[in-house]
């Protein structure tokens, strides 16, 4: 039986940072990386094929990428604990010191009567799947997505760039209402809407019709949308068969439970991205949070603590952001209505400029932040920004404040650099403009 | 005799923040702005008046930035600091409670033969100035930008756009050098010489020649460089004679001596951007960073203070960025050389990727980050970014990592978000990979 110091099951996004972690941070070399998939697709770059890219070749991670590890496509059936082996679906069986488990999520089939139909499509990361789809979208024929988060929006978007004609159903009263603040859901809705992508929420999916493929969707309200394929991506179920199976225990968000360390109940055992439950950085309470950002430090920090722990997972903050035609849109830590939940009293500063200086220059377009603070602490607890290309950027110096714990003082004060082409001036800079505003409005008003 | 509560000398940056903050922090609105300029001008985008922007109109700062403060065009001769009041150049007194001195600098003009020739140009923030220099640009022939710096390249690389030959000279090493990282220099001056810009570097200006206009520029090397023009962009001496006659001290790199509170030596006198003396961040020493960024900060600052010290200036750490022809460059915190003579032992850690993810989308270029770290404490004291427009931000995050002194160890588990569209990919995204970087490097070479 072969044996290796780290076996790592999944090679996506967390599995692959684990494996270039382990390689760089203690010079291991013995790592065995089994996964599913001959290829992996770049997950968050999905919904680009069916517009943008073109085709499921370009958006495949190089296998380089996981370095000397040595890579094993097959399914991880069992997992024996006591002998610390991995059974696979090849018959194989392999032995480990150490174990991360990156085995991912898998989009989520809501009941819906008609599920089943053909052209009913989820944005499942297998490269053969996705290419059946591709060349399904490369018909004719109008679209309904269900689901109006990221994954939702994202597909919309690039399918009316094929020139389709889209229809987005969503339940709540918003797109990207679980992630984002209210401001960016009305202008991502906003820029869907001009492009011709008609949105409808506040309305669930009684279900899909059809005799063999799906022909129309039928809304809660009674409305009828006709079309000749379906998206659904209403986000994704942790795949955890493999740990529990193994005994492992599993939080409340559906994802195997991991200490501050990645550590499962076992000490032997890690598990990082999708599959690994995640906790608030504000209140330590699980948050169901499942990007490739969060599981490619997942693994790192998993990486660092094979043999013993080292690096401390401070919590997930939640840093996203998007593009709908033009519009940038870009989220970091709390919404208002999360906020509010958790128990903060929040004070909101806003403060909207040209995104280059004097506004005159070519190509200056208004952008906007807006931040919210812990009323008693003075602390950063979320922010978002949008509507240019660099908002994911600019979330990130919000994503830096929110983890350094700065106050509003500390922002409206921060030491930002500026340049006529690249930011706003100096005497209109969104972020401390934005604090600044922040803490006025604190110190003016008395608190009820 | 008018008296103000708040009287501010100077009506760039540094002076409009301090009027535009002094209302929003104390709601104080009994101020008086003195400033010499019946209009002013952007001071970061002067060197775009040339070739982007097209005119000085396009350039100036509107006047309802100072809000309901008073303007009073008229220069201010001197100040009587027993009898609290400022003499104007028009006779007229005015009484203040307290002062904020945001005079500005001035354009060095070096002792160099021929430099009151006509055709020999400054960088002054004066507008009709600068129209007149428009006018002159308007024409055709061949341009010497003598300077390397930040007003040099910029000022270069516009006129080359307006289809000029120009040639910088540079008596250091390199462009940028006292401000830039080389690896920066070195990419700006290359953007340059690919666009057309003669590049001249290790070489001083002997004489400028001509009978009554400049026609010729003679180096120090002995080559003579034939021009219908010369810009001079070689650094500013503070504005201080005003501040001198009236006692208060003078620091070691030109500036007003202010305390952490941006406090003159008198308590009711506090100075502002260029003309305020400037401290490190890493070690407290004075540091000649003139720029705008620089000065709002200290408005902010000095205006919440005026009543009782509240906000501390916690140093200058130099957060710069600019674009040659297409190549975006910027930088937080200290070059190589000055971490050096300030005696840190540096770690470098370095990364390079794709600005999106994949990076077969189109607009896809390599963005680069270079991050040194104090090997002992594994803090961050400088980074830079280049060749991409997010540059400005992702200093901003280096910037936001240095002033809340992150180690290598933070950084490289930093939560950053990120999207195919606006970002690198999470497995390749640049500052926390250079982090981690930095990072194995020092794990794996023991200090000699």
């Amino acid at each position: 039986m072969e044996k290796y110091e780290l076996v790592i099951i999944g090679g996506s996004a967390g599995g692959i940072q684990s494996a270039i972690c382990a390689q760089k941070h203690h010079g291991l070399n013995d790592i065995l990386v089994i996964r599913m998939e001959e290829k992996v697709v770049v997950p968050c770059g999905i919904p680009y094929i069916y517009g943008t890219l073109g085709s499921v070749e370009k958006n495949i991670m190089p296998d380089k990428l996981i370095g000397a590890a040595k890579l094993k496509i097959a399914e991880a059936t069992s997992i024996d604990r006591q002998n610390k082996t991995v059974k696979l679906s090849d018959g194989q069986e392999v032995g480990y010191n150490k174990l991360i488990l990156a085995t991912g999520s898998t989009p989520l089939q809501p009941p819906i009567p008609g599920l089943d139909k053909k052209n009913v499509w989820f944005a499942w990361k297998n490269p053969d799947y996705l290419g059946e789809l591709a060349k399904a979208i490369d018909g004719k024929g109008d679209i309904v997505v269900i689901g109006g988060g990221f994954i939702g929006v994202e597909f919309a978007d690039e399918c009316r760039k094929r020139g389709h004609k889209v229809t987005i159903v969503e339940m709540l009263e918003h797109c990207l209402q679980l992630v984002c603040t209210k401001d960016l859901c009305v202008r991502a809705e906003e820029a869907l809407k001009k492009n011709g992508v008609e949105v409808i929420t506040n309305n669930g999916v009684k279900a899909i019709e059809g005799t063999d493929k799906a022909e129309s969707v039928l809304l809660q309200s009674g409305k009828r949308i006709k079309c000749s394929m379906v998206l659904v991506g209403i986000g994704v179920a942790p795949n955890i068969k493999l740990a529990r199976d193994a005994g492992l225990e599993v939080g409340s968000t559906g994802g195997i439970k991991v200490d501050e360390f990645q550590r499962t109940v076992d000490p032997d055992i890690f598990a990082v991205g999708d599959c690994a439950e995640k906790y608030s950085f504000f209140n330590g309470l699980p948050v169901p949070v499942r990007l490739a950002s969060v599981a490619t430090r997942e693994g790192k920090i998993a990486a660092a603590n094979i043999f013993q722990p080292q690096w401390r997972n401070i919590g997930t903050i939640g840093a996203f952001s998007t593009v709908v035609a033009d519009t940038a849109i870009a989220m970091a830590g709390l919404t208002d209505s999360k906020a509010q939940e958790i128990g903060y009293e929040t004070v909101i500063g806003e403060a909207e400029a040209a995104s280059k200086h004097p506004g005159t220059l070519p190509d200056a377009h208004p952008m906007r932040v807006r931040l919210t603070f812990d009323r008693r602490s003075g602390k950063i607890i979320g922010g978002c920004a949008c509507c240019t290309q660099t908002v994911g950027e600019v979330v990130n110096i919000i994503a830096s404040a929110i983890v350094n714990e700065m106050t509003m003082e500390q922002i409206a004060m921060f030491p930002m650099g500026t340049h006529p082409w690249l930011t706003a001036s100096p005497l209109a800079y969104q972020i401390t403009d934005a604090a600044s505003n922040a803490l006025h409005k604190s110190i003016n008003t008395v608190k009820s």
